[in-house]
């Protein structure tokens, strides 16, 4: 890539960041009585449910820290960082130390899911505000979560919160590919903070967090078990041993989330040097734009079968933003690894393909859901699941990478 | 209607349920190894998974036992009825008396959830059944799980299933229009049939179910707590006395449920000759389909927010086919009982749009799911939400009424 193309991707990535998707956020989703985020925003940015999501809590006071920590600080993303991190501390933990998915504008608990999600979503936001801040106490509880999930991740019999089974496990023991990959990517935020903290560089130490160990089982077990190279593919779930399951959720295949884990697991190798996981990361990438990408519309589909069987989610040929954004950073640092012109030309695809469909011109930021031949099906701007963090992770991260 | 169109669509209908629905079932469907139904087929038959659906197994012997009682007792759908009967008995309940929602091939239990619907498909199958084959067990069955279901209905901390709750209710209490209409329902034909067998005529006798009084009472919950006249909408969910959410859940409008529980209200009005009771139901069925049909690409969404503020559904804009069954009795029904044109003419345009788009001319039965623009989403003819069910039913059921 030329040089006078990374400077005009740099400066078109940062005014989308900076002037159209970050004020989005500031101007719409901060609740400036009760603290803490909004996200379910229609097209102009109104407000259609006060409930609020506790991943986006976490996910919000990440962005709004790591634009401090990585672009230098303001007042308003500083501001709109603490009204996150004191309702997050405040009122979105239990009091068995897990914590909630959706609780009222006030506060109060909607929902608890089984799931770690809004835990690890806490754990690196916490982090990454203790070091735009150096709030101690930030990263203390950050690595007290981190500890408390890792551990039920090592024997799910050390979940305090006893939720009754989804699926019974002496007829079908399943596992996710979510939980390593979000485990991996949480991992390397909080290393990289806690390290220039207490100077263990990676390895074990009175942090008492051996990120490094953690790194790789994390690693092995993504390699291991759920990606199957004969398949060309990253499973979503498995046996519990990494076991092929024959169903339709054993075939499932996600390329956006593959994507995304190709990412992680391009970074996990970049910082342990190793070339052979960087291969294999990079295999993924490949064969998830194969799978995913749609040939006759265009886009990356949400789901597919991997044996070509019915797919039951009603969405799957929808064309969602976030796998687009994982795809875009993912190329780019797929092409800096690599140099090669695949993944410019795979890049360029992509970028026209969001770019062309995804922004809202007239209101601002992105709409999050087309249908699969790109017309737009949601107008909504945030909700429980889409707010402030894969379009500005991805627009910041393919920024710091044009940088370099 | 004339009587030549009556003819017409009645051979129409004969044809479609004889000729091309129950054989694609009978065909594809029967587990002779294992017993019970297989419902998850792709676009020709083939089984794409093994697992078997609860619902299903209800819903497969209600359509077999219920053809037999409408038209005749055939060896072929006494045994696939038979199937379904001995794998609901023997491998669909738990210890506690509650029912599973999914099972594997070979009965082991995958999933049991806190929804009732399971066990009311059984009853009605069983009631069914006894019908068809005079077994008084099936009968009892039937009868002893309906008194558990409503005295979990009457007070749910009788509910031996103590699964974690999924909202908390000390801080949003609500309930779903789900149960008191598909009670409703189950009452409605539970009656039909237990009446010929005890002659208590619908009071209280022996038989221990006030089904005069369960289906009043039903009837009020529906009309007084979820129905909003001045809003012109059936609510799904509302708060736990009737009030009316400010919440996308509480916002949210099934038009297919909707217009599914108008013919639930208007049978239960004709039985107890209720013309207020009726013109209530006309009511429901009139809003439904001004609110639920797509002016732009015709045909009934799946869900509609009553305020026009943003679904999060990412389904909310797909065509399915059940809301278009349930529209076409629906309609014939409300014509039948009112003789007004504007039903003939609604159900012409719901006629035409189903028939036109829903049913695989290649390979038979129906496509389930389209998108908002009319085009196939996806080929599967069955799955763990699509079976032998709502097009049988509606086929035999409009039948009948153009039969009288």
């Amino acid at each position: 890539m030329d040089k006078n193309r990374k400077t005009e991707l740099y400066e078109f990535y940062k005014s989308c960041l900076l002037e159209d998707c970050i004020p989005f956020w500031l101007n719409h989703s901060l609740d400036h009585e009760y603290g803490g985020y909004f996200t379910c925003l229609d097209r102009e940015g109104k407000v259609f449910s006060t409930d609020k999501s506790v991943w986006f809590q976490g996910r919000g006071l990440w962005i709004y820290s790591r634009l401090c920590n990585a672009l230098g600080k303001r007042d308003e993303w500083l501001e709109a960082a603490r009204l996150g991190y004191e309702f997050l501390v405040n009122y979105c933990f239990d009091t068995d130390g897990r914590m909630f998915f959706q609780v009222t504008r006030d506060g109060k608990p909607l929902r608890k899911r089984r799931y770690l999600f809004s835990e690890t979503f806490a754990i690196i936001a916490l982090a990454e505000y203790y070091k735009a801040t150096g709030n101690m106490a930030a990263l203390d509880k950050a690595k007290s979560i981190y500890k408390m999930i890792l551990s039920i991740y090592d024997n799910p019999a050390n979940d305090p919160y006893k939720i009754t089974p989804k699926v019974y496990s002496e007829t079908r023991a399943m596992k996710a590919m979510a939980v390593p990959m979000i485990l991996l990517n949480t991992n390397y935020i909080l290393r990289e903070i806690d390290n220039v903290n207490c100077k263990c560089s990676g390895n074990a130490c009175d942090c008492s967090v051996n990120y490094a160990d953690i790194a790789k089982m994390l690693t092995k077990e993504i390699i291991e078990d759920f990606l199957k190279p004969e398949e060309k593919a990253l499973f979503e779930t498995v046996g519990i041993n990494g076991e092929r399951l024959d169903t339709p959720a054993g075939r499932c295949i996600n390329p956006g989330h593959s994507i995304e884990a190709s990412w992680f697991l391009m970074k996990e190798a970049e910082y342990q040097k190793d070339t052979g996981l960087m291969q294999k990361a990079l295999n993924i990438l490949d064969w998830s734009l194969d799978l995913g990408w749609d040939k006759e519309y265009g886009g990356i589909s949400y789901y597919a079968d991997i044996e070509g069987k019915p797919i039951e989610q009603l969405e799957w040929d929808m064309k969602l933003w976030w796998p687009h954004t994982e795809a875009l950073y993912a190329l780019l640092l797929a092409y800096k690894n690599t140099d090669k012109q695949k993944y410019l030309d795979w890049y360029d695809k992509v970028h026209n393909y969001t770019f062309d469909r995804f922004p809202d011109k007239e209101y601002g930021e992105w709409y999050g859901y087309l249908h699969r031949d790109g017309t737009v099906s949601h107008t909504l701007k945030g909700s429980m699941w889409k707010g402030p963090f894969h379009i500005p992770r991805a627009l910041l991260f393919c920024m710091q990478l044009l940088e370099d």
